[in-house]
């Protein structure tokens, strides 16, 4: 990564979040807290003491709605706006700004139904049907336009909301290995992608050395995608790949912030990338709205090298760079989710205050009693009461607003997404990557 | 688990086996020995043989048939009882008690070419071949009437004959993950299992907290069984597929359970259970038989705690207790099949009889010298003569007779098996199980 | 293996390379050093620099034209010899035996777009496509027909090329379980194996014990290839798929070498085994032409207990061994790549001269910059220039030609393929071979 220079906050240009009064300020360089909340979940009635609760802790900033496209729009052109209205009002009337999530990392089932063909295609040939997550082919034209249409319905109802300070497209775009697909219309839009980017295929042939093992090329259209065969596939063909992948995602990205840089003009937006996400480039995501965004769950990673490495990887990405999801305790996703004592949470909030991250939200509020993520902590239990790590969480923010963050180290490395792309290729080493490596 | 008390030992209702004369008695709490025998794989001059050598060597039970289906009846509706009537007459009048099994598990090639709807279909929508063993969908209406159509058969033919003194319903329901079926009828099944259970789609949405990840179903059709997909289905819906399943499962058991009882009112029966499923509850599978029966294979555990937990957890399902299957040197599925030293089947032994089981049937009489089992050790090695356990399987025989069982602990466990299901879904620790954990 | 007298060098029937004027000497027992090449991935002014270096680094054979079918058939029946001519005459005309390739590991992809039914599908259904190599079905008529028309083509062009020395057989045929396919050629030609070789079916059904798990089979049509099922196929059926395989794989290699001994009678030609292959007898293959010889990757291996004995199998397997392929540095394709240090370079080629080979060729001259093998070590980098282990080839080389073999051990150890075909069926030690136990 590049250690870039940040003259100033991103931030700063958002007049009423940056300087208005109440419990957001405008200092530069003060880390805010702030945390993951999904009033969908919680009675009506528990949102304004989860509120004030929050801005008792000390937090900020809250990230609602990145799931929420089934509440939302219960069913075709049938808006449901109500409880997102008082949601944002009890939110932001108690001193919270609201980050608002667009929520096309999961558009609900009856949409999936509709138009079975958005799923996405495994590089086995299997659909990948909906129940989870990012189950969409970021070529499909249908997807596309079912993106654009809730996301400018969202802008036309939020775009001018004093209540949001900020806004985040998709969630963890390319986590889970969804950036590739390997349905018919990618297919296509491969082959029309190395048409443009190699213009003839004897220039293809010869960038990738096809002579080797016999892969000489006719035409374009006799490059499949990787499907898995007998033994590895030609390297450049996986790194073209991947390329595409990240282009098709990316691209779908930016229909997004179109709509929103034009609607909610005085509102940053993000893209929050999954930490050690390895289909995306950083810098790009984050240089779509001009802040850096990204999860950042310690225990899920190689180990504390590569968890500041990340950070210091985003921090460099933009102007102005939050952890997006933090974790708050244990995990439930890893295959041992180890116990968090007493103390890590608070060295966790120091490191990144160190990295110079600008803001810091906890994921999530409170653990869920249901659904995919219920055995990952939240600040609150799943009754609804303090977790362990909740009185801690409120010293640090104490602690870390006397704080000036360091001055950003001089040193500078070498990052380049392509570079793991290959490694990944023909790894040498489990596990390896630019920041860890596993000998 | 609860330890049960248990007044009176289920078999005493059975009059002939549980008081008659020869060498079956009636004590209450005396742990009887027997074995599992493969006539079918044996020439028939062999078989009075190995009958005088099991009597000899202090067994009382014997299990046969639960694999012969293709033996039974070659070709459709044309039945080959001689072989078994033979075998049968063969045996008992050596002095054993026959359990005869059900041949469900293993439903011929000829059936499954005349039917091949009847295969079980994996998770990835490919069918799963015969060639091995339960194969067969648990839904599937064609294999149901074909299961009634033999066991009826078997029933006529054996329903009083005095040397059959127990019955086994098919073999390991729900083993090697065959209770799990995504064909067609399945999800058929399944939409009206779901309706059956929640009534309304608002109520499902509702219990499985539907609003996290817009997984909100329109209605009961739009709920798919749970195929691969980009990343974790709701646990709630894993649950309910392994509730479903279980469902299917046991029902076939139950028209079984309903022919044997009518046809072979003075026969206890039972289904053994693998070692460690974790497809069917154990009180649940014993209750049809009023006799709960297990396989042992303390090799294919995690170690003598879960081996010992086991059997508890079996002992407590019923009345009656018998240890169907126990292994009797190495075992041939594991990853590394250790060496079974001198010593460790009478340490075997005697913590079943510890735990107050009722009866102990080694797996198998002699080693198999074809087909899938083949380097499974048997009492009898591949050519016949006995292996290196043989004598000190008939000490540890002579030495149980003459102990008295211990008295059943008085701790009691809480279990259950969908606790375990859903520890499946989300593991956090490899290999654990309420039995057993590996930190 | 046993280890056999071997009365003559087979080369030595071949007047001009074993016993004619410049490098290649005809003296019996001397181990003569080469290298693997790829012409077509450098520019042609490169090839004589590279041959008058390999000359001075003492290589007497090198090796061509095993992956380059696109190159010589650019388009269907449109050769192209002109480069290989002048390759041939380069490297001959530098004093270099040349051993010839036949392309058909790597159909190239305007034959695949031609002919799809060409592919291998793998035990799933899915087919194996093109992008790697070894993609074909065994079985495949059109691609048996397409393989004698690109060899006899190759023969008639170079059949008495006196630049020639050997020719080699398609490439580490059965590599990368590329042997059994699933297809449904594959499958009639099963059926039609089975009842060749067994005659009947019961006596089919007798040899494998099919009593066991009711596989009783009423047909040979009712014996499908073992696809993934619930739980394992009888070993009788996995057996017997091996054979099979191994005889259509074998059927493919003798088609072309009746070819080569037609139409090239003056060159002994041979087909070399992946190191560690576990699909092909070697003793079959090398009956073939007369001359053994195997790839040798001992970093590939569980140790170097495993790879001298791969060694010794294959010397005895004919009175001519080549090792065909040798590492000369770091590997690509194994989960950790290790660094090969000082010295280790030159034992592998003393190991190789004690076991008796007779040749000992180096996989690869230069580091290829693009393709699947790029970031395999060669005795060149990438760059052109000598890697690390160069002048320590070159010195061993020089202490080599001095030296006499050693007699051949007179220790005979018994090994069978289909014994390893077996343990593969059921391994009980992970990893288990007849040269390597991880205990």
């Amino acid at each position: 990564m590049w250690y870039v220079s940040y003259p100033e906050c991103g931030l700063r240009k958002h007049a009423r979040w940056a300087t208005g009064a109440g419990s957001i300020h405008g200092s530069l360089r003060r880390m805010r807290f702030g945390v993951c909340y999904y009033p969908e979940q919680w009675p009506e009635d528990r949102w304004a003491i989860d509120a004030a609760a929050m801005v008792d802790l000390g937090l900020e900033l809250v990230r609602i709605g990145e799931f929420a496209w089934a509440k939302m729009e219960p069913t075709r052109d049938s808006f449901d706006w109500g409880w997102l209205d008082r949601a944002i009002e009890t939110l932001s009337s108690a001193g919270l700004g609201v980050v608002l999530g667009t929520p096309t990392a999961t558009p609900p089932v009856w949409l999936m139904r509709e138009h079975p063909e958005i799923m996405s295609v495994a590089s086995d040939g299997r659909p990948r049907p909906y129940g989870s997550r990012r189950h969409t082919c970021p070529t499909s034209e249908r997807f596309r336009e079912e993106s654009v249409r809730i996301v400018t319905a969202m802008v036309e109802r939020y775009g001018d909301d004093e209540g949001v300070v900020a806004w985040q497209i998709d969630n963890e775009p390319g986590n889970h290995d969804s950036a590739r697909c390997w349905c018919d219309p990618c297919q296509n839009a491969f082959t029309e992608w190395l048409e443009r980017r190699y213009g003839t295929i004897a220039s293809l042939n010869d960038a990738w050395g096809a002579e080797f093992w016999s892969t000489t090329y006719p035409d374009f259209e006799s490059i499949v995608l990787p499907k898995p065969t007998v033994t590895s596939h030609s390297p450049s063909l996986l790194l073209a790949h991947r390329r595409f992948a990240a282009d098709q995602v990316i691209s779908g990205l930016e229909a997004q912030a179109e709509i929103i840089a034009a609607g909610a003009p005085a509102h940053p937006f993000t893209s929050n990338l999954y930490f050690g996400d390895r289909e995306l480039n950083p810098r790009r995501v984050a240089g779509i709205g001009g802040l850096a965004s990204c999860d950042a769950y310690p225990q899920g990673t190689s180990g504390p090298i590569e968890a500041r490495f990340n950070l210091a990887l985003h921090r460099s990405a933009a102007p102005t760079a939050w952890v997006m999801e933090h974790q708050a305790g244990r995990i439930n996703w890893t295959e041992r989710n180890a116990h968090v004592g007493e103390g890590q949470v608070a060295q966790w909030m120091r490191e990144a205050a160190a990295e110079g991250m600008d803001a810091f939200l906890f994921f999530r509020w409170r653990a869920g009693r249901s659904g995919q993520e219920q055995y990952h902590t939240g600040l609150l239990d799943h009754h609804g009461e303090p977790g362990p790590s909740y009185e801690e969480i409120r010293k640090t923010i104490g602690e870390l607003a006397d704080a000036t963050p360091t001055d950003a180290p001089r040193a500078a490395l070498l990052w380049d997404i392509e570079d793991l792309w290959s490694i990944d290729s023909e790894v040498h080493a489990p596990g390896a990557t630019h920041s860890a490596l596993t000998l």
